[in-house]
């Protein structure tokens, strides 16, 4: 939120070593075709260097090996693209709501807010909720009945948390995200589905970055758990009683059905799917849109899918998927043959 | 919502045969794994029996055939796991608000609302609406102008109904569904895409649950409908004019497209796509994340994709694929010069 | 939003021939099965001319082909498809709010809203935002602070806009979408994930449609950009930086990852995937479901996936998928072997 900070503020910052004028004022982030004077931009990887060429960067942030490409004032670190991502919180001029409970928000008074959170107008808070300090709650966002929210924590416009859901502290959680749903249990009547009631809860911990639109659901008898330090996208779907280890990265649209177990340090690419009951151990890495349907033992990536062309080559190939195993077959019997004259 | 109920009561409430002291009271439902004294756990299947050595469930639901595996208080039935959803239902502890209309929601004055109801803050119910006995409409709901809910319904916070929009009774829906938004419908003019204005509404049957973050789209003449009984899970798109027949269900993250037909008892298991205006006849079980471009007019399992295995296994694999019809076509040439031989 | 309207007056509107008595009046659209006397239908192909026979439409729009199938009135027009969705229009009766900012919503002062433009019950509207003649902000909407709405443009209830989103004219929103929530952007520090604030905004262009719960990142630095005359369906995920060219159409559940580009007039059918930094040219259409990734030079339609067929018999090829490698490599070798015989 700062207007402006000098390069050898930047420096003591980023922890990073500068090479040019310390006083000079850096107002603003930007990349390098587009920065002009008084904004910072960054290098990331030696393989964009052609774009130092011409940049009217005021400061650029990259790598010890890329000094020489570029004149101008410099900040030197092992590591650019983390020393962008550091810079990016010192030039974020997000609105920031004021501390108190708005007057048009209704909040039951058997809840415990702190005095340095923030509740936005309309937002609706139950009986026994707790508010830890410095939290910020959005406009329109509903909050169940005894959920707790750690410190320092942020819920967008219009997020939702179901009763009973238990976040740590610097959890942020975008608009329309849910939380504590149903999760989708149910048995088989006699007359249809009989409904089984979800009576676990959700348990989230600190440092959780949750998408718009994402959905988690309560456990069905124990909690859903996701744990610290673990990154969500937008969309991703959660079912119940499943748990997400510290530190995993979940992309866009990511699908994990009920009862799954991920392990630490693991990263889904965008749309994967994961079904129930299976596990994941820590360091697995699944690639977009991939579909999983066995435990993994193993830390590696995992893939599925076929490649695309154009519609008219992929029907031809397609048609062949579903004669495969005749095809097999088939030459299996010419191996044979062959083998045998 | 009972706070203890004894053993005699729930065997008599769940239709099964009670071994052991029917004065004993249960306090919770609970995994075998998790369940303590006072704690009522169940075994759905023989395969995990192991699980009842060591347990300290106060009770178990049981089959007739696992009785000799536990010495403790034992209520005996045929379906264990439907006796358990039953059960479920005697313990949920999820808040209730009380009937009434809260001070701080908008309710339009031509709205028929049963006396038994409950309007939550901040929701918003148009002219025209009548919603039945026992309803509970939650926090910063919209229902728009006519639209009709049957008695004993309810929806979580911030659900979305559009206008026109007819919901049986016993319908349950959860957080950011919305229901009667407009079908995709454009033609092509000469400047660009022209909208189809939706004329429809959307009709849903009685007991149905309808997940978190769901979309039903409004017929774009006709109407959208939902038979009785159907169960959907979150993140499901239902498009304009499509019909899902009873007791169907579909599962996180499922998709059809625009007029496609649904029969009865079909499962659609997770991330399931229908193309539009294909019709699947009642019975069809379609697996995970398969994709179903024709009709169906067999009942039966029915899947697409390919397996997933370890990248570079899988890229050395997905490769060929681009190659198949090539490969079949070598390998009939090969057959035939071989049968000349 | 007319009662009725005559078939003169429709014939004019919709750029017809008129067929029959012009004082005739017609009260709704319908489709050729379901309407009655003073319904229009229409016949949008050659293909479905037997729905002529026995329909008892009052009138019906049709191709100058296709008359001698019906002896009743009818407006002929080469293209019936295009003249039924201008129909659709003007028997549009969805309520329409009127002028003026609720008593129940929360505007800031600093807000410039037009004189004819409705905000809606519990609608926030941040400082700084300007909303522009004719808007309708639906109940329960956020609009953030600096976010700018052309005039006639609407947002259908609980639709949020983060702070610094720019809306063109006539672009309509509908429940549950989220534009301008924080991109997924986050470097490896040392101890986890850290993140990359999101200090870019969303540009929409005019005659945007964007479905029920539709998620749009802000940029990383510059913005999310979608065109003019775009329309987007259902639960579509749109990443941070992408650009979509004018006129584009995405289908429901499409999901497009960060700073990947799509053309003017390319066509993703439903559940398409696209991963990041790619680039689609013009005029690419991809079919249902398929997954691109790389990027596409050439116009024409492209495909993945495998088709479906029942599952013992998918299982069967399946398998075959993950021995595919090995496969091709036998047949080559035996067709070397049959070569040097």
């Amino acid at each position: 939120m700062a207007r402006s900070i000098t390069l050898r503020e930047l420096a003591r910052l980023l922890d990073a070593e500068l090479q040019g004028d310390p006083a000079y004022e850096i107002k603003a982030l930007s990349t390098l075709q587009d920065a002009g004077p008084g904004e910072l931009a960054f290098l990331a990887s030696s393989a964009y260097r052609r774009h130092l060429t011409g940049t009217r960067a005021g400061a650029i942030i990259l790598a010890p090996g890329d000094t020489a490409g570029f004149a101008g004032n410099k900040l030197v670190t092992g590591n650019p693209y983390l020393a962008y991502a550091r810079a990016s919180g010192l030039f974020d001029r997000a609105p920031m709501p004021s501390p108190g409970i708005h007057s048009a928000s209704v909040v039951d008074e058997s809840a415990e807010i702190a005095p340095s959170a923030s509740i936005g107008p309309l937002a609706v808070i139950e009986a026994g909720v707790r508010i830890g300090e410095q939290c910020v709650i959005g406009p329109g966002c509903f909050v169940g009945r005894d959920s707790v929210i750690g410190s320092h924590s942020r819920l967008f416009a219009n997020v939702n948390l179901y009763h009973g859901v238990i976040l740590g502290s610097r959890v942020r959680i975008h608009s329309g995200a849910v939380i504590g749903s149903d999760g989708f249990g149910f048995a088989t009547g006699n007359d249809g589905w009989v409904k089984i009631h979800q009576l676990g809860g959700v348990e989230i911990g600190d440092d959780v970055e949750i998408g718009a639109g994402t959905t988690i659901d309560r456990g069905a008898l124990g909690n859903t758990v996701i744990g610290s330090g673990v990154i969500i996208d937008n969309q991703v779907q959660i079912a119940h009683n499943v748990k997400v280890g510290d530190n995993s990265a979940l992309a866009g649209c990511v699908a994990i059905a009920g009862s799954a177990v991920i392990g630490r340090n693991c990263v889904l690419a965008g749309g994967v799917g994961i079904v129930g009951h299976v596990e994941l151990c820590d360091g697995v890495t699944v690639t977009a849109r991939s579909m999983i349907t066995k435990s993994i033992a193993r830390p590696g990536s995992y893939s599925s899918g076929t490649p695309f062309s154009e519609t008219a080559e992929w029907r031809r190939n397609a048609v062949r998927f579903g004669q495969l195993d005749r095809i097999a077959q088939k030459l299996s019997r010419l191996d044979r043959r062959g083998n045998k004259k």
